[in-house]
């Protein structure tokens, strides 16, 4: 029997979404068996054009997003988290997001889709305060802010603060930027109007902030002036040539020095490839893997990266394919192709796609269309183009019907008032343990630092199967630390000898706290000096 | 001008928003005017009933939530939470969920509905291990285990870990227990068979733990056998006289001494009343408020109490009316006549209510329902009866018609498989202050405690309008602490004198941390001697 080749796409986005299933319609027609394997953090795919109406509520937020197993029936799914590529080798490394245990895939064939995060270091303040509109817990967090404000504001009986409260400023004026700030100014009006009494249409601003002479540069000049011409007769203040400098809790600074009182800033700027594609040694080309025009890397391995990740050479004109869903699905396609055609021996194709169009929504009733580079709409037969285009590419046809049914309950009733407060409110997190069972596990990754509450557990190095008892620790002692400070590992076990609580502090955040605060910055060195090798 | 006469209700479950409707249908008959106010932490009435289907994915979570606002249209509805209740000078004082603004009301009515909460304490582990089923942040994160379990077990090379991520243990046979262990077995069985190709349906494992000696202890024992008989052909493991002892994240012990290998453990136990209650200074019966058969408390100040907080004597038996939906839907009727009767100077009703009957949903297609003490009916009759009297229940037509989608696309598609993660990772917070803005503010509740990453910020004192500057710290420094440990207010000002970066954690984390944890209890100690005044 022959082994099967092994395909390895990694990332759930449109990019490699679109490889597996792909290959999930070619592999049935080769003589050679092929194991597909798709490793995503998500278990879903998030249908990026949608979420701007689901932050504002006009779309359910599990709507948009398509279970992977569903849309990929023959592909092995891996909710995973990719840590490490050894193109040597040919394995990736992966953990699980809870459990943090470590898998080793081989593969014969790799696909990077990676995508890309917000990255907003660059700007005082705008990471902690800003809200990014990326990730569907995006979504809901800018949906939670908007009904906060709106609750709190209705309450509020300081004039001033009410309209602190009920200023939304949106910071870029792309696609997204312009998307939002339109749904959300459609939002807010319309519950005010309809079940916030003492809040005046007057209190309510929503500014768009956009640093050039024009929003939409991506569209031609007359319809971004159409779009432009939309927003403001909505009340939308849009603020041309306007930089956004920094951000607190109550208000946000532009580059000319300006102050704007405002609780709400949604950040629509600072899309940067993802940092997890610095860690893998690839050649970069501003952040993105570089690669030739059939989307494979260089070098002996057979290596293709796609989407937002990639730095995809646009044929004639020299630049760069954009970093949309509709250059990253046709990236997919010839992907898949291209890793079929490695597999029987032919020559790759090129990718040659040079884009079908831009349509942007307006909020309710209108939006703009430039189709082909010559086809401009606007208004309302460009939104309902919008509409069907999109309800068309929503993959599966249960979520079709519910977006359908979302938008026509929406003329009935009014858009979704809850305010979804499912985040778990302690920041540590509690465990308990009975006797014997490892607490922290030699040679396994170090992702917690540990207080006990309560019980007794034991310190033991295992070496040549032997093990060394090293410390018995009890209430109000910590552990783990070391392993975080200096090993990415455990260089000992802890396990519970009664029965033991413990309070733990995930990786990030004892960084951040250990490495900030000196107080405690000197009591860990102390601990450590104290200490030999457990942790 | 007659001032209008002032009504408070404390809470947003069912007997608080039926105060407030009964009270929105009776007031416009009245000669004098009322402002009827309802404090509640959340902006929605939560639909108890559908818990359970929600949780494991067979109704949209956010169709069980019941905006605040659509169903009571001349209440003013504040998203507060209530701290304190003074009876002498008739007042309620509230904080914001987020930025801890307190807030005074008074009022000349006061109804006190604020419901119970889980406690756990009691049981090593559980209250950090066990899901409770009790809010709809509860219902997120069963639904969300149950999928990750899925999949992680999908990808699991060990068929002893698999079968212990497969494995759900339900502690608690009452209604709520039933329903959950009911809805999660079809869930889990359902999903396995369609998109889990390599989970087995015997690596599945569903186990409901009751104490006593048969489940459903608040119906007739002949349809008690009935649902146990039901639930085990279903697959479903009902284990009697099985006491819940203990828990870790990997497995669940029993009093017997029993170990089960579990990663997943829902608690439909538990239930105690809300604590805040206990800081009223009430006459207090097993926890829950004293009240008279007309609801109200003995003394002076027109207050009554409803719900499941509130003890309320039930006629000829003597005991107590159960905490259900059904009991606080019949006193918050009684209440509202009762505060009209009192504002008119008429004498109140009583409240005589015993109960119409109980039903209960054993999973798709089936159900067991008793009325009127005598009518029993089991299987499909039950559960359209279930179906169809709870959906007539569930407040505003357009929730209705939602959930009537959601049961009948449920039979054409399967559940929603996405785990949708709408946690933020981050466990410590940060923000950025300009400078001249404060950080903490003098006389403010005290609510987090900050290290200072970036920039110089001072320490004032302001008395008799005289600002005093005590300190200026710089990065590294932490500040707050003593706010924390020693008061509940801030006794000092802390201002950014640069563009400052913080790090800020929450109040019960830091308690929890300070409290537990030595070398930082020594710190810390350190830090309150060297200094004085600010904080």
């Amino acid at each position: 029997m022959v082994e099967p080749a092994r395909v390895v796409v990694l990332g759930g986005g449109f990019g490699g979404v679109a490889v597996a299933q792909e290959l999930e319609k070619l592999l049935p027609k080769l003589d050679r068996p092929v194991d597909v394997t798709l490793v995503s953090q998500s278990n879903y795919l998030l249908f990026v054009p949608m979420l701007p109406s689901a932050a504002a509520a006009s779309i359910g937020l599990t709507h948009i997003l398509s279970p992977l197993r569903e849309i990929l029936r023959r592909t092995r799914i891996r909710v995973e988290t990719v840590e490490s590529v050894d193109l040597d080798a040919r394995t990736v490394t992966t953990t699980h997001p809870s459990s943090h245990q470590e898998q080793v895939l081989h593969w014969d064939y790799l696909v990077i889709a990676l995508g890309s995060v917000v990255n907003l270091a660059r700007l005082p303040g705008v990471a902690q305060h800003g809200l990014p509109i990326k990730t569907i817990g995006d979504a809901l967090q800018i949906r939670n802010r908007t009904v906060e404000m709106l609750e709190a504001a209705e309450n509020s009986p300081n004039a001033e603060q009410r309209k602190r409260m009920l200023t939304f400023v949106v910071a870029g004026g792309g696609y997204s930027g312009v998307e939002i700030a339109a749904e959300i100014n459609d939002f807010v009006r319309e519950a005010e109007r309809e079940c916030y009494p003492v809040i005046q249409p007057e209190d309510v601003r929503v500014i768009l902030l956009h640093s050039g002479k024009r929003i939409l540069p991506e569209i031609s000049e007359s319809l971004a002036r159409f779009a432009h011409r939309k927003l403001a007769d909505r009340g939308v203040e849009v603020r041309l040539g306007a930089r956004l400098a920094s951000a607190t809790a109550d208000h946000v600074t532009l580059e000319s020095g300006e102050r704007i009182d405002a609780h709400t800033l949604i950040v629509a700027i600072g899309s940067s490839p993802n940092p997890v594609v610095q860690q893998l040694g690839l050649e970069l080309e501003r952040g993105r893997i570089r690669v030739d025009e059939t989307l494979r890397l260089a070098g002996q391995a057979p290596v293709w990266a796609l989407g937002d990740c990639a730095a995809v050479p646009l044929p004639k004109s020299g630049s760069m394919a954009p970093p949309t869903a509709q250059f990253a699905l046709r990236q997919g396609k010839t992907v898949a192709r291209n890793i079929v055609a490695a597999i029987e021996g032919r020559p790759p194709s090129r990718f040659t796609f040079t884009g079908l169009g831009e349509m942007v929504s307006l909020g309710r009733g209108t939006a703009v269309a430039e189709l082909f580079g010559k086809l401009k709409v606007a208004g309302p037969l460009a939104w309902i183009m919008w509409r069907t285009f999109y309800l068309m590419r929503l993959p599966g046809l249960e979520r079709k019907i519910r977006v359908w049914l979302d938008w026509n309950l929406d003329r009935l009733f009014r858009r979704d008032l809850v305010q979804l407060s499912v985040q778990r409110t302690e920041r540590v997190t509690n465990a308990h343990y009975e006797p014997g069972q490892a607490i922290i596990q030699q040679g396994e990754l170090a992702d917690a630092f540990y207080v006990i509450v309560r019980g007794t557990v034991e310190v033991v190095r295992e070496e040549d199967g032997q093990e060394t008892a090293l410390a018995r620790l009890g209430a109000g002692d910590s552990f783990g630390e070391i392993g975080l400070l200096q090993h990415r590992r455990r260089t000992a076990t802890v396990r519970a000898v009664e029965p033991v609580d413990v309070i733990a502090l995930g990786r990030s955040d004892f960084d951040l706290l250990a490495g900030t605060w000196k107080n405690l910055g000197q009591s860990l060195d102390e601990v450590v000096r104290a200490r030999s090798g457990e942790g």
